[in-house]
C-alpha cells in the first residue's frame, strides 16, 4: 500500500480523485501497489463525499505523517504551494504538481532540493493536460538534441482563435463564449496575455536545455489586439493565426524564446489544432519532427497526467530523479526582437494602393495580401526577414509619411 | 561505463553507433554514466571505420563478456535474432530492439523470460521509429482506460498515398518512385499488403491491452488495389484515403483489430500525416484523443529511439520491468467483418444513374457521390452502418442482377 495526500480539492484535485477510484485496479496492476489516498488538504468543506473523512485544514498533519511518501499538490499559485511543496520534499516526500506557475518560477529551486533529498519532484500535467510531453521531451528524445520547440499551448486563446477564424465572431465575442463555456476565466487576462503560455514554454525550455528560464524574462506577447481583418489577411496569405510559444537554440549557446501570436501557414501541423486543444511541435536532430497534440486543459486530462506521475513516484520511489535543471544564467536569453521572420504589416492610408506604394518605399521587396472584404485606404503585405528591432525603427517612419500602422504579426516556418 | 554490444550494422545499426558518438556528452549525461559500445555482431567486414576493430563475427564473444549489460538488437527479422535475444536476455543481459517483427511474433515469451530474470526488454523504436509511443501508452497514459488506437504505422504507404492524392500518380507510378527514393524496398510486399503495419498494431494492441496479439490473428489488407479513382471518390466525399492500423477494445472484452485503407475525413488530425510520416491517434478515457505525429521510419529517428532505451536500460539497470503483457488467449479477438463501419462502394453499370438505382435496391440509404472525371456507367455511393459480412453477402447479389462491383473501401469515424 502507497499513501498519498491531495493539497486542494478544485477541479484538478477532485479529478484526481475521480480517476484514481474509476482505474483503480488498473493503477495498482501498473503501479505494483495499491495507492491509497490518506488526506486531503483543503480549506472548504465537503460534506457528503464518500472521501469527505479524508479532509484536513491542517498541513501539519500530511507533513507530519510518515506514512505518506508522495504528495499531490493541485492548489495552483505560488503562495503557499511553493512552501507546501518545499516543505514535503525537505521532509522525505515526492511531489507531483499541475501548477505551471509553481515549476515556471521555482522548477530549479524545487528540482534542486529534490535531487538533494533523492527523491521525484514531477510535472507532467503542468504542461500541455493530458497530453504527454514533459516525459517524451526528458526521455524518449533524450538521444537527441533538440533544436527548437514551438507549440500553441494555451487551449483558450485557442478556442477563441478559432472562433474567429471559423465563425468570423469578434474577439470580444468569442472570448465571451468561452468564459459561457467556462474555457476562460472571468479575468481572462492570464490567458489572453499570454501569461499562461509563457510558463508553460519556460517549462519547455528549461527541460530541453537545462537551464532555466524565467517568464520575466522571455517576451509575451497576447492575442487582444488581434482582428477579423488580421484573420482575413493571414487566409490570404494561405494560413491562419495562432498564438505561438517557441523556443530555440542558438550557435551562441543562447536561446530565442517568446510566446506572440503568429501566421502559421495551413501545410503545418500545427494550422489544424483547433479549439481547447493543444500542438507542441518538437524538432529533434535525430528525429526530426515529432508532434504532440491532444486536449491541453480539462479536469479528466489534466487528472489523468497527475495520477500517471503519481504512479511514478510510487513505482521508483526508491530512487528516481530524471528531471532536473540547473537554475538561470546571466544573458542566456537573447533579446527577442534580434531575430529575423517574416513579418505581416497592415496598414491604413487615403488609399490603399498608394498607401502600400509609400510602404514599398520603406520595405523594398514587400509582397502585398489582398484579404477578402478589404476596405479602401486599407493594405496589407509581408516583409521578408525582418528582426522586431528593425521593425520596430521603420513603422514609426512609415507612420511619418502619413500611413497608418494598424498593426504587425511574426509569421511562422514550422 | 556502461558496455554495450550492438547486433548488426545495417542501416539502423550504423546509425546508432553514429547518435552514440555524437551525442556522446549529452548522453552520458542523462544517463549519469558514459556509455560504451564493446562489440559489433555483423557478417560483414567494415574496414576503414572510426570503431572497425569493434566488430565480431561471433556472437559468444558478446554472449560471455560479462561486461556486456545491455545488448542493442538491430539485425531485423526472426531467426537469428529470437535465439540470439532470448540468449541475452537468459545470460543477464537487457535487450534493446528496432524490431517490429521479433516483438510482434516473440514479444508475451521475451517479456517473460526479461521479468524472470528482472531485466529490461525495450522497444520504442519498433512502432513509429523515432517518434515516441510505446514509452507514453504504458507510462503516461497508465491513469487512463485506452478505449483505442488508431495510426498510419507505414511510412512507405503513405507515401504512395499522399502521391496518388495530391500529384494524381498512379499506384505502380508512385510504388516506382518510392523504391527510387529508398522508402521502399525491391520487394516492398511487406509494405504495400500491409504486413509491416499489421506488426505494428499488434505491438500496440498487445501492450495497451495486456494481452499478445499475432500478426496471423489480424485482418490485413494492403493498398495494391487503390486505384485514383477510389482516391477522387474519396475527395467528392470529403477526405483521404489513408492506410489504417486500428484496435479497439469491445465491451464483450474482446478486441476489434485489422489494418486496412480508409476513407478518413479531411477534418479528421490523421488526414494531414503526409508522406513518410505516421501519426498515431489514442484515445483515451480521461484524456480524449492524443495525437503522436513525426517521421516512422529512417535511419536517425529509429535509431535515436533505440538510444533513448538504452539510456534508460543503463539508466534503471538495477530493477526495471514496465513493460510487460500475458501471452495470447483464445477468443480474444473478434473477427473483422463483425464490426460495422460506413462503407465506400464502386460499381460500374451501363450507365451511372441506372446502376446507382439498382444498387439503391438492395442498400436503401445509400448516399452517391460524384467524383471529378466520373465515366459513364461508373458510379459511388456510401452505405452507412453496414458489417463486412453483411456487405460480403450483398455485393455478389448486386453482381448478380448486372452491376460489377470495382472495390468497397471502410470509413474510419476518427
Amino acid at each position: 500500500m502507497a499513501y498519498i495526500a491531495v493539497l486542494g480539492h478544485g477541479v484538478v484535485g477532485s479529478g484526481v480523485l475521480e480517476v484514481l477510484m474509476t482505474h483503480k485496479g488498473s493503477i495498482a496492476r501498473r503501479a505494483d501497489v495499491e495507492i491509497k489516498v490518506k488526506h486531503i488538504l483543503d480549506l472548504r468543506e465537503f460534506p457528503g463525499l464518500p472521501y469527505s473523512h479524508l479532509f484536513t485544514k491542517d498541513f501539519d498533519v500530511i507533513l507530519n505523517d510518515p506514512e505518506v511518501t508522495v504528495v499531490v499538490e493541485v492548489m495552483g499559485g505560488l503562495d503557499p504551494a511553493f512552501q507546501y511543496v518545499k516543505a514535503c520534499l525537505e521532509h522525505g516526500k515526492s511531489v507531483v504538481t499541475s501548477n505551471k506557475e509553481l515549476v515556471a518560477e521555482k522548477g530549479a529551486e524545487l528540482l534542486a532540493i529534490a535531487k538533494e533529498n533523492n527523491l521525484n519532484f514531477l510535472f507532467e500535467a503542468s504542461v500541455g493536460g493530458g497530453v504527454p510531453i514533459i516525459r517524451p521531451i526528458s526521455q524518449c528524445l533524450a538521444a537527441n538534441e533538440v533544436g527548437e520547440i514551438a507549440g500553441i499551448l494555451n487551449g483558450t486563446t485557442n478556442f477563441i482563435l478559432t472562433k474567429m477564424i471559423r465563425e468570423h465572431m469578434s474577439f470580444a465575442d468569442a472570448l465571451q463564449l468561452a468564459q459561457q463555456l467556462g474555457y476562460a476565466e472571468r479575468d481572462p487576462s492570464a490567458d489572453v496575455e499570454g501569461a499562461d503560455a509563457c510558463r508553460k514554454i519556460c517549462i519547455l525550455a528549461s527541460l530541453a536545455y537545462g537551464t532555466h528560464v524565467y517568464p520575466r524574462e522571455v517576451h509575451t506577447e497576447g492575442i487582444t489586439k488581434i482582428t477579423l481583418e488580421d484573420v482575413a489577411y493571414a487566409e490570404a496569405w494561405g494560413g491562419v493565426i495562432k498564438l505561438i510559444g517557441q523556443v530555440k537554440m542558438l550557435e551562441s549557446g543562447k536561446i530565442h524564446i517568446g510566446v506572440c501570436p503568429m501566421f502559421v501557414s495551413r501545410d503545418s501541423q500545427l494550422a489544424g489544432v483547433d479549439d481547447v486543444f493543444n500542438g507542441i511541435l518538437v524538432r529533434g536532430d535525430a528525429t526530426g519532427d515529432v508532434v504532440f497534440y491532444g486536449k491541453g486543459a480539462g479536469k479528466l486530462p489534466t487528472a489523468s497526467a497527475v495520477v500517471a506521475d503519481v504512479i511514478d513516484c510510487v513505482k521508483h520511489f526508491a530512487k528516481r530523479k530524471y528531471l532536473y535543471w540547473e537554475d538561470a544564467k546571466p544573458d542566456y536569453v537573447e533579446p527577442f526582437d534580434v531575430m529575423p521572420t517574416d513579418v505581416f504589416v497592415h496598414i491604413q492610408g487615403k488609399n490603399s494602393d498608394s498607401a502600400f506604394d509609400t510602404a514599398e518605399t520603406l520595405f523594398p521587396g514587400a509582397v502585398r495580401l489582398i484579404r477578402k472584404g478589404e476596405k479602401e485606404g486599407e493594405a496589407g503585405f509581408v516583409v521578408s526577414q525582418i528582426s522586431g528591432r528593425e521593425l520596430g525603427e521603420k513603422l514609426p517612419r512609415l507612420e511619418a509619411i502619413g500611413v497608418k500602422v494598424l498593426g504587425s504579426i511574426r509569421i511562422s516556418d514550422y
